[in-house]
């Protein structure tokens, strides 16, 4: 029989209205002979209404605490979602992360899963019953109650469909897939029927929100087929796929973009061996979140370093930077808050040269001036002025042929008049 | 060290605002020295809220999910006030029922405490902590949430307290303690500084709002020091003692009242064996709660019997009743929903004759008609029209001396003026 774990977030089951949306659903695809174990998020706002009540209290609260408290959020839903299935007569079960066991480091408030006690779960499905999990949660060996972070629940589903070598593992979001880029941008953006894992990966990481980094590397290293699809309407959504697509696919899978970024560069730093870590200790040390890092081939002894930082962490990085650029006896700090970053990603360019040049010259034909360039095996990232991000990505998704095809779709309009 | 158990109900916690009073009155008896366990139930309207949210997706819930979500109402009570304490920087650590773990039976929404692994609360007690534990949960053997039913936390606490062996056991309320009788109906009641487990069963048994029987039993069964006292005012409350007190206290503890009573009375039933239980086996399986049975010696080969039901329930069983009467050829049935019962308690009563005598003599005084007796070792009950209630009470009340010593009063206030 098909085993699907299923897992929706926060919105999906934001409402009475919403879960019971949810457990007509999952009935439908019970009935049609699927076993199912779905994993939900709490109610949208049930954690921030949570954690607000906690800050009033103590806004300093212990980590195990708060794992304590928000925890409750998933765990309401699990139950609303189970009444709401056994109403439609299918029998459900639901199951606290402590329960399943999921079990996890003692690290409260982003928790690595460690181990997957499927014993139960598995004993529910050979009896007929659909299982409900609560995501984002799990328990450390001495049985307190962890948090798994930002993205959890999308990380419980991944790894409960790793534990029960489940057929597929579905991702049900507000959105109805991945796209080639965010359609708020470019109009013409179009839905990805499927895409790699070492794609997505890229993309979530170059700011796409549609799915976390970790329960992507999670299906990648266990090999999980994953869906990514809509709990609002139906349709096939997206799959994230193990196997490098066909010759005839597009190099290029989609474009990610993330508006709020700023650089800064150090000129004339003394090119000698630990430079580079005395540079980035202090950063590292006060919590700075350092993204591209560039380096040019050092000249007349020395060199310049850029770097890129989220836009608020801008002032505080700059302010340690001019007390390192002092120690060090560096020339100068230059810094620029008005950046947005662009990815194009794609396996296809492992196997394809020219990408960059094609990408460099459709950005020069729109004037386009291109302030860093960083690349990996499948990706070519670069900065340029924020007043640029939509022409640049609207010019990127055509050059790149990601536009969707007018005569397919009047043609498939055509079909129906 | 002295090591107290205090449990602090929903209104006790039921604001942020209360929940930090809490705290600090635990944190002043932790600096006093004292090793304290705290047991919380919900924040007052938290578990009706849930309850309403279940009621709106299915209104005849599994009782199992319902364990579920019920009890996440506590879970954020003890994250909560674990915060506040950390914030006074007393170091406290939380437990859910499942943690403790509370083992119980599998009856969800009424399961009953098997045992208390209490290993986890006593390190942390060593350690200095103050442990804070989810009231009215625990778990079943399979690890499935249970809930213990009404009046759960009460019990949760004096569970814990038996387990530990701890020096007192503190239930906070919204009163400051055991009352000789309702102040509302007598304004000369008088708190009692202390009261047998007897006495108390019988008193809550009558409709004495403070403990729950089944706490109030389980105190008695292990001896547990049971003190009573108000969350909202400093005060000595009342402590449920484990022995008789002297022979210079008041004969009568307290009186308590029913004021939703109906009664029922089969004229002319054959005086067979056998009968009683064909009478009330058709009564139990309608789940009524019978209370007083009272037959009279039979006359003529026949019987009559009278009992007493709560007010609600006055219609179905009369209708049962009449069926029942038909069946069994008895003579007629009578009824009247206008009950109102009264009990006096007091452990006294067991050596001391002519409490009866005086009881009845100080209602005819007031021209109040009796219409039902019933009694036992340490309490004598009997049934009026609703209308003589509180006439009765305060009559009783005055004539058992329970009234406050208005003496000792006014040298109180002469004292301080």
């Amino acid at each position: 029989m098909f085993l699907v774990v299923e897992k929706y977030g926060g919105t999906s089951v934001g409402s009475v209205e919403r879960i019971n949306a949810v457990a007509a659903r999952v009935a439908a695809s019970h009935q049609k002979g699927e076993r199912l174990v779905v994993v939900v998020s709490a109610m949208s706002g049930e954690t921030n209404r949570l954690i607000a009540l906690a800050n009033e209290i103590n806004p300093d609260s212990e980590a195990r605490e708060m794992d304590v408290l928000v925890s409750t959020g998933e765990q309401v839903t699990i139950a609303l979602l189970s009444m709401a299935l056994n109403k439609l007569e299918v029998e459900a079960r639901s199951y606290t992360g402590s329960q399943v066991r999921i079990l996890t480091d003692n690290v409260h408030g982003k928790a690595r899963i460690l181990g997957i006690d499927d014993a139960k779960v598995r004993e529910d499905l050979e009896q007929g019953r659909i299982v409900v999990i609560a995501g984002f949660q799990g328990a450390d060996e001495s049985g307190n109650i962890t948090t798994l972070g930002r993205g959890g629940s999308d990380t419980t589903a991944v790894a409960m469909a790793a534990a029960l070598k489940a057929d597929e593992c579905r991702i049900f979001t507000d959105v109805d897939g991945v796209y080639t880029t965010d359609p708020r941008i470019v109009p013409e953006a179009r839905r990805l029927d499927q895409i790699t894992v070492e794609e997505m990966l890229e993309l979530a990481s170059q700011g796409a929100k549609v799915l976390q980094t970790r329960s992507v590397e999670f299906a990648g290293k266990y090999r999980v087929p994953l869906r990514v699809l809509s709990s609002f309407e139906d349709g096939p959504g997206t799959l994230i796929t193990h196997e490098v697509r066909d010759m005839e696919e597009p190099l290029i899978a989609g474009i990610a973009y993330n508006r709020d970024e700023a650089k800064l560069t150090i000129r004339g730093v003394p090119d000698e061996p630990g430079i580079a870590s005395q540079i980035f200790g202090p950063l590292s040390e006060a919590h700075l979140n350092i993204d591209m890092i560039i380096q040019n081939v050092a000249q007349d002894g020395t060199t310049d370093l850029t770097f890129t930082v989220n836009r608020g962490e801008y002032p505080l990085a700059k302010k340690l930077l001019e007390e390192i650029s002092e120690n060090l006896a560096a020339r100068e700090v230059a810094g620029d808050d008005t950046l947005a970053k662009i990815a194009i990603v794609g396996v296809g360019m492992r196997s394809h040269s020219g990408i960059a040049a094609k990408m460099f010259e459709a950005l020069a034909r729109e004037g386009i001036n291109i302030e860093l360039i960083s690349t990996s095996e499948i990706k070519i990232s670069i900065g340029v002025n924020d007043k640029y991000l939509e022409l640049a990505v609207r010019t990127l998704h055509k050059a790149f042929g990601l536009d969707s095809d007018p005569t397919e779709e009047s043609l498939g309009h055509l079909g129906g008049e």
